[in-house]
């Protein structure tokens, strides 16, 4: 009776990690992914106490579970609550011109912990990583970074408490060492565990990973935390990271680290349906922060909707809010929790017709995207 | 009838990579190497090419067969001849306190190179390899990589045209790119085939070869070689060595370099017979540079004799020159072919008695070591 996303028919094993993130029968499984990675759920305790130290309401992915496991994150809070700072660490490969909105959603969320915890933050750009999966050359791979950092600066940060680098300008030093040290602690088969590699993969794949670990640790970054190599680091990432993290974790100790914490989110789908995650490499799954009040527009044509083929269905049944793109995409993007639970409430019950939703989300991305270009064009100093 | 050096009963593989080197029965087999790495022979028209090349007489090492091997060592000379340069690059893995003798070989052949062809070179000191395969912390493999640097200096290479660098302090930059590049083109399975690491083994080793690969394009330096991005490069080493480059020489043309050449030497033997190489790790079976007069008196207790057991049968059935230590470091040290031969025939002979040919070798030594450590100390400041 009510519409459904479209599926493979077989049942398939669904699949997530750093490079791919494809859905078993039914969407992705979050709660499995815990259970299999190991990691925490996120509980109303703990951000009812993110509320309460930072004095100021949860953020929206924090209310709406977008944001939904972690790990450690409560040791975070309890040095925070004593008095003490950490450090944020989050990152981007840039594998493409620009963001996508599924792109924003870490840098939206770390923009939230940095303002409201008063914390320093590190981003690294994987320019080494995308040269590697993507074939691309290392200039092209060096540009895409600056373009995306174009991007990322448009987030707001602090820039006095910021620090943005791309490993192919800033690998070397006590970074190296570090990327030294975690590779002496991490066997090949234990990579293959974690990350699946075969043995035709190149040796740049099995080398990668440290690059993505060691900005958890502060001695990655003397300029930054000289005499503070015990300070703990919190990274808010979408899940598909945490991979990277659990290896982390591990080596941390045995090198003389702290474990780096994480905060973890779901993925943002595409827009045709939750199966996986929004790609920058389909311009037809994607919706960039660069595009145009037009090419928004293709969420009319290809956001995969929960309402009924026709408006009397519509108004008879309702739409299936759980496989709705639109409704996901404002729960994503709209602020305000009374309006989104009216518009949810209005759709599932039928009085609101897809088209409807589709132009009231068409506004929500607008105004997201022009903020973000006025924002972009002041990096850039063409605004 | 004659002395025989102490070997395995079992037949035994000979192994030779960058970490080990055993021999099989009778010794390392040099001819089997070339054949087993496809390298080619330094035969005596190249080395009479060099010497009319170059105005002066080729080195003992190449008079004596020392340096043996070679791959693409006459592109070098056609390009020379034509009034073109090129690089050298070798280097060291610090290990130990000082260099002992055998780690002089491959820099006094390079000196030599340098001088006879007036071109640059670069010297890598690999710590972050040292670090992996010794155990050891980073700052004791920089502190040892300093150390060891003092004693390269006192070879007298020429500083306006010498670059020697650490790899915890320069890897980063064009040369971190690379890196990148190199590790791209080469899968788990080849350096497997290569190198033979296990899955057991930390992804370090499986990513270190491209750290070595990478100084043989001038494209890692471009504070030294902009510009010059084609520039030939020449690696004198010992031929163990020599999977790192054939790795490299792969690479090379796919990522738009020049395949580097080499000239390759035997390895300098231990003080208990040519089965192995002299090792840094046991200070019985090595001769350092800093050893006092006292202590190279270790030649006469523990280098093994091709001589008999007894004045009487030495004066009746000769030595064994083929396995006689003094007169292989003889052959490595004393400069006069007439002195050498001399000092060959009538210990062959049994004219000359063990005794009186250690302490031949005694003196060379002496004056060897009492040369570097006079150059070091103006390295240092304390001479």
């Amino acid at each position: 009776m009510t519409a459904v996303a479209p599926k493979v028919e077989k049942e398939e094993e669904q699949v997530v990690n750093p490079w791919e993130v494809s859905a078993g029968k039914g969407g992705i499984g979050y709660d499995k992914l815990v259970d299999q990675f190991g990691c925490q759920r996120l509980d109303a305790a703990t951000i009812d106490r993110v509320a309460r130290l930072t004095g100021r309401p949860p953020h929206r992915f924090l209310r709406r579970g977008l944001f939904f496991a972690h790990r450690d994150f409560n040791e975070i809070l309890d040095l925070y609550e004593k008095g003490e700072k950490f450090y944020l660490y989050t990152g981007r490969g840039p594998s493409s011109e620009s963001l996508h909105l599924g792109h924003l959603v870490p840098f939206m969320f770390t923009k939230y912990l940095q303002d409201a915890f008063k914390v320093p933050l590190v981003i690294q750009l994987t320019d080494d990583e995308k040269f590697l999966w993507k074939n691309l050359t290392v200039n092209e791979s060096k540009r895409l970074a600056r373009e995306n950092a174009k991007d990322i600066i448009a987030c707001g940060f602090d820039v006095e408490k910021t620090f943005m680098f791309s490993d192919f300008n800033f690998v070397g030093g006590a970074f190296y060492e570090n990327m030294v040290k975690v590779a002496r602690c991490v066997t090949y088969n234990k990579v293959v565990g974690i990350f699946g590699f075969s043995q035709e993969d190149h040796i740049r794949k099995i080398s990668f990973p440290p690059v993505q670990a060691v900005p958890s640790f502060p001695s990655s970054f003397p300029h930054l935390f000289s005499g503070m190599e015990q300070l703990r680091c919190l990274i808010p990432c979408a899940i598909d990271q945490d991979p990277y993290f659990r290896m982390t974790r591990d080596v941390a100790p045995r090198i003389g680290c702290q474990k780096p914490s994480l905060t973890e989110s779901r993925f943002f789908p595409a827009l045709q349906g939750e199966s996986t995650k929004m790609s920058a490499s389909d311009p037809n799954s994607a919706i960039y922060v660069t595009d145009s009040e037009e090419e928004i527009k293709k969420v009319n044509k290809y956001a995969f909707s929960g309402g009924q083929d026709s408006a009397e269905l519509q108004r008879e049944l309702g739409a299936n809010l759980e496989v709705d793109v639109p409704v996901k995409y404002l729960n994503f993007f709209l602020e305000d929790d009374d309006d989104l639970e009216q518009i949810k409430k209005g759709y599932g019950d039928g009085n609101l017709l897809t088209g409807k939703v589709k132009n009231l989300l068409g506004d929500v991305l607008s105004e997201l995207v022009k903020r973000h270009t006025r924002a972009r064009a002041q990096v850039t100093g063409d605004g």
